[in-house]
């Protein structure tokens, strides 16, 4: 499909700049761009690349005044980056859709399945399971017996949601992705482990989106809840009773342990590991590999294990390398001194 | 299904104080009981939740006297949170269990199915693999040719078994876990690495659970061992050629590289990393996010990176942050003592 | 299949010590050796071993001599280890091969699968989407719409390749691996994040080899790209856009943010992070648990985090657990100084 600069304005809202008549059919990078490619300029960063760019048509904020003569045509808009994350949804929502229940797919005889369904060859869809109405379930993907699963969500291939577990309205569940596995609760005994059953559920509420291989355990008794808008990366573990709050973003790797209250617009780093049994407040950014022992008030941004406001810790940080010569320096120190002092005593 | 108290106490040997004609169908943490579930008084902090809880039914240890008039009924038994956990055991094993190889599912024909087991639509039992007697295989399960697994296990969905690789019994996998995938050997040349073909097996012995998206790897010769009564977390990481002793438990995002052993009974907290090539004694304890780069003897708790013991290590970790402060203290140091001697020396 | 100490040495161009008519059946390693097994000995640390093994037949480098008597079949090689991956290469190809589509496979109809492949039951081959010559496809992998993948490829249980990603010639994808999962990009609204939809792909070049679990996610705009021969061991992180140059190796657990560029031969150790928007040179090497958020230029051997050469981290770490003393003894030297200089000022 091809738009015209003319046809792009319109649905922005933007002033042409340029041809009006030039047309493009993919996006790209504006350091990648081809003869046919819409990109964007938003951070000044990449402004040189603007005067070389071989794309056809440059979405700009409408502050931008170009310094040299510009090749492709511009739209200037209120908020480059917005505009286009506008056009690459209405890019990605024009492309055909499957629908229908495979004839290879399994339904189990109980199931309800909604309208505008696509049920893959090979998905796998339990006793009195639910699939909402225009979700897609891609093939390898299993829906555990009695698990729910809300309208306009995309499970892809090879997601396990267990039995019983709840998945809300518009979510996205990348591959491997594992909703719903056992808590990992055993007690002791001189013979051995024994297994405490984990008979509570997992719920992720709507709008949230778990990368691919992310495992969100069920719960001892009760739930593990995902509260909406949650969006976690790829590998990410979140731990049994574990509750984490709106709108909350972790990026791969991370790992929360049990019964940790984590609270809303939150945002971990990579590879951060938060303790099990603690409460996280709202708004907390931490940064990557932070290591999290214990709770932590609203509306800090921390890094390191344990956690310190970022200036210290770069300042701590930097001098760590410094340490074998402070050693040496303490040493020289005392001996002078020792000196000095039977000096004065003499 | 309903249980009168009158029921649970006579099956845990237990005293009601109380309403023995109450009755539960479900179970509850004391801070969320509802009326007809039964939960539970182990921990001491939980107490003045007793007061409130609307759950019919509390399992209280034997030495528990309350300080407030109580609505639930109690239970006094020796140990509170062993009995839940055999409670909920039962609880589990009453459930109505599948039974059956599914038409859908793949049988290879020289494969060996044992009885009373349930094959699902869509797993794959390949050539001359065997399933012992009572063993669970999820949807998309994959027991490769020449695998063995043992009887009374739950393979969940999407569980990979690589060729040759054997589990023993009442073992659980978890979904998307992976037994015996290549070890990572590659030998260098100047055009690229070469693959050393992994000719070895991976082994999990009886009992052995194993969390979403866990890999184990096959030894390049010989086998991975992990031995009887080991439960890894999610997301767990076990290199070729690793031995992992008897009850052994490791947390969430562990790494243990290849051709270490690591000892029985030994604790890992979420998110270590282990060396290759190295021993971890027996009952050795390691801190969260610790880093162990060489061999540790039996019967240590250690943390940190390399792990140290954790009381001078979490006093290091506290002076971590006062680095700064001794830098500038130490420069001051410095100066008033030069400026010491040279009064001294005038 | 047996094969005889005469025929190995005449395929090694290598020097029989012993009974030339001593045959082998399987491999094992030296500490391991059985009747009928062949070894080998590259590491001095392992000669011991020589004078106990049960092995038939023990490879070894043309310069070793042995001090005692051996009892099995010594061949003498240029490189006893190079030679080992050899065998174990041919034993390995010898292996009977599957190949077919099988009946219980799903290809779409417009797919282009090539000839002598095996796509095993419940494999899902999608629209437009390219399988080469010779490339197995083992169960309940799944190869999206419109997604190439080339000759003489492995694909494992499991695997997940979404739609229009592509994948070389001679590339091993373990079991659990995900290859174009959508990057992690969200934009923040008052309401929640959206968001932004990604349309490039991911390419994974000829030659490389991905574990289990592992994840490398596809690009916003354009291509995330692991170049040829690159080696990820399992549950690895690549993200959105990133580029890992030729013949990089990275250990288990590594995590690598979006956008960064990571040069040729590097070797990561495990559970690395790497930040994202950054680059890393050719051949550099990164130890365990490094934390990089800044680039790094190439030939380096770092360590920590902020990663630093490798002999000053480890000073610095080993006064790491000093830290208590120094802090007491700075203290001491502060009274001690103030003391004297009260004294001097009389």
């Amino acid at each position: 499909m091809e738009f015209s600069a003319q046809q792009i304005a319109s649905y922005l809202h933007g002033e042409i700049v340029g041809d009006a008549q030039a047309t493009v059919h993919t996006f790209a990078k504006i350091e990648e761009g081809v003869p046919g490619a819409l990109t964007f300029l938003a951070n000044p960063k990449y402004t040189p690349y603007l005067y070389e760019t071989q794309a056809s048509i440059v979405l700009v904020n409408k502050d931008f005044v170009p310094e040299h003569p510009v090749k492709p045509t511009l739209i200037k808009v209120d908020n480059a980056y917005d505009c286009l994350a506008r056009l690459l949804t209405l890019y990605e929502q024009s492309k055909p859709k499957k629908t229908g229940i495979d004839p290879l797919a399994f339904i189990a005889p109980t199931a309800r399945v909604g309208k505008d369904v696509w049920i893959a060859p090979f998905a796998y869809v339990g006793e009195n399971a639910v699939v909402g109405d225009r979700t897609v379930v891609h093939p390898h993907a299993t829906i555990g017996d009695g698990a729910r699963v809300g309208e306009d969500c995309t499970l892809y291939a090879g997601v396990t949601i267990y039995h019983d577990c709840r998945v809300g309205n518009r979510c996205v569940l990348h591959a491997g992705s594992v909703v719903g596995a056992d808590g990992f609760g055993f007690a002791p005994t001189p013979q051995g482990y024994e297994k405490i059953p984990q008979i509570g559920i997992a719920i992720l509420e709507d709008d949230v989106e778990i990368g691919a291989n992310t495992c969100v355990d069920r719960a001892t008794m009760g739930a593990t809840i995902v509260h909406r808008g949650v969006k976690l990366d790829n590998l990410v573990q979140i731990a049994h009773n574990d509750e984490i709050g709106s709108n909350t973003v972790m990026a791969a790797q991370v790992g929360v342990a049990g019964s940790t209250k984590v609270g809303e617009w939150c945002m971990f780093g990579g590879q951060v590991g938060i303790a099990g049994h603690i409460h996280i407040g709202d708004r907390v950014v931490f940064g990557a590999q932070s290591g999290v022992p214990s709770s932590v008030k609203s509306d800090q941004r921390l890094i390191g294990a344990p956690p310190m406001e970022e200036k210290p810790f770069f300042k701590s940080q930097a001098i760590f390398r410094k340490l074998p010569d402070m050693y040496f320096e303490l040493n020289a120190l005392r001996k002078e001194l020792n000196e000095l002092k039977k000096q004065l005593n003499k």
